[in-house]
C-alpha cells in the first residue's frame, strides 16, 4: 500500500485544486446538529420497516441501554436483542415522530411520539400509543449511535 | 466602580502569585463529570425531600420538557409544576438512585430506578417502582438543570 501513497497526495492535491468550491475542506465540514439526528431517527425507522429486528439494532451502540415500559433495565445491545424480535413479525409496525432534541459536544437525543401497530388474537388492528427518548453518542468511527432508549405510555390522540 | 479596577487587578495578581499551588487557574478547572451528575441528583432529592415540588423544580431548566408515563408530553418548568404539587403530600415521598450516565460539551444524562412511597386510601403504605432517565444541560448561570425528564413502570424487586 505504501508504494501508492503518492498517487492519492497527487489526486488529493488535484480534487482540492481543482474544485475548491464544491468540496469544501473537512474544517468546515457540517457540524451534527439536531436535524442530524432527526435525519438518523427517520432512516433508523426505515431501517426497522425493512429489516426488522437487525435494522432498527444497526442504530444502537454495543453498550446501549434500553428502559423499557414495565420492565428492568437492560444493559448491553447483544441482551436488548431478544426482546426486538417482534419486530420482524410483519404483522407489527413501530413508527415514531421526534418532537425535539438538543445537541452538544458527543451527546444528542431526541424525543417524540411512537405508534405500535399491531393485530390482536382475533386478527384485528390494534394500535399502542407512546412516547419515546432517545440518547444518541458519536462513535468512533463518526457515527451517531443510540446509547439510551426508553418508552412509555401516551393516550390515545384524540379523533 | 471603574476607579476600583486597579485594586481588583493587584489584588487578582498578588493572589495569583502568592498562591499558585493551593489556588489552581480557572483553565484548570475540574470538569463536570458523570460523578457531578451523580452529586446533583443526591441534592436534587434532597431538596425534593425538604422543600416539596418547589425543591424538585429548582433543578428543572425553564424550558424543561416532562414525559410522564401515561399522560402527554409536558413543555416548559410553568406547565410542568402543577402536576409535581403530589411532591408537597407529606405522606408521598419520592427516592431515586442513578444506574449510570455520561456527559459531553453542555449535555449529559442520568438513569436508574425510583420508589415512590405513599398511602392508599385506607391509610396504608403502598411503593410504585419505576425507571428513570433525566436530561441535563449547562445553563448560561454555569448550573446544569433537568431539560428532559423521562418515567416508566418497573416489576417491584425480588425479596
Amino acid at each position: 500500500m505504501k508504494s501508492l501513497l503518492p498517487i492519492f497526495v497527487v489526486a488529493f492535491l488535484v480534487g482540492t485544486i481543482a474544485i475548491p468550491i464544491s468540496r469544501p475542506p473537512v474544517s468546515a465540514a457540517p457540524k451534527a446538529s439536531v436535524e442530524t439526528l432527526k435525519q438518523l431517527e427517520d432512516e433508523f425507522m426505515k431501517a426497522a420497516a425493512e429489516k426488522g429486528s437487525k435494522g432498527y439494532l444497526s442504530y444502537y451502540a454495543d453498550d446501549a441501554v434500553e428502559i423499557p415500559n414495565g420492565g428492568p433495565v437492560i444493559a448491553g445491545k447483544v441482551n436488548i436483542a431478544p426482546g426486538m424480535g417482534f419486530l420482524d413479525d410483519p404483522n407489527n409496525r413501530l413508527t415514531w415522530t421526534p418532537l425535539g432534541g438538543d445537541i452538544s459536544g458527543d451527546l444528542g437525543y431526541t424525543y417524540g411520539t411512537f405508534e405500535f401497530r399491531s393485530k390482536d388474537k382475533d386478527g384485528k388492528p390494534h394500535v399502542d400509543y407512546g412516547k419515546y427518548a432517545s440518547i444518541w453518542k458519536l462513535q468512533k468511527d463518526g457515527s451517531w449511535k443510540v446509547v439510551l432508549d426508553m418508552g412509555n405510555a401516551a393516550p390515545a390522540p384524540k379523533s
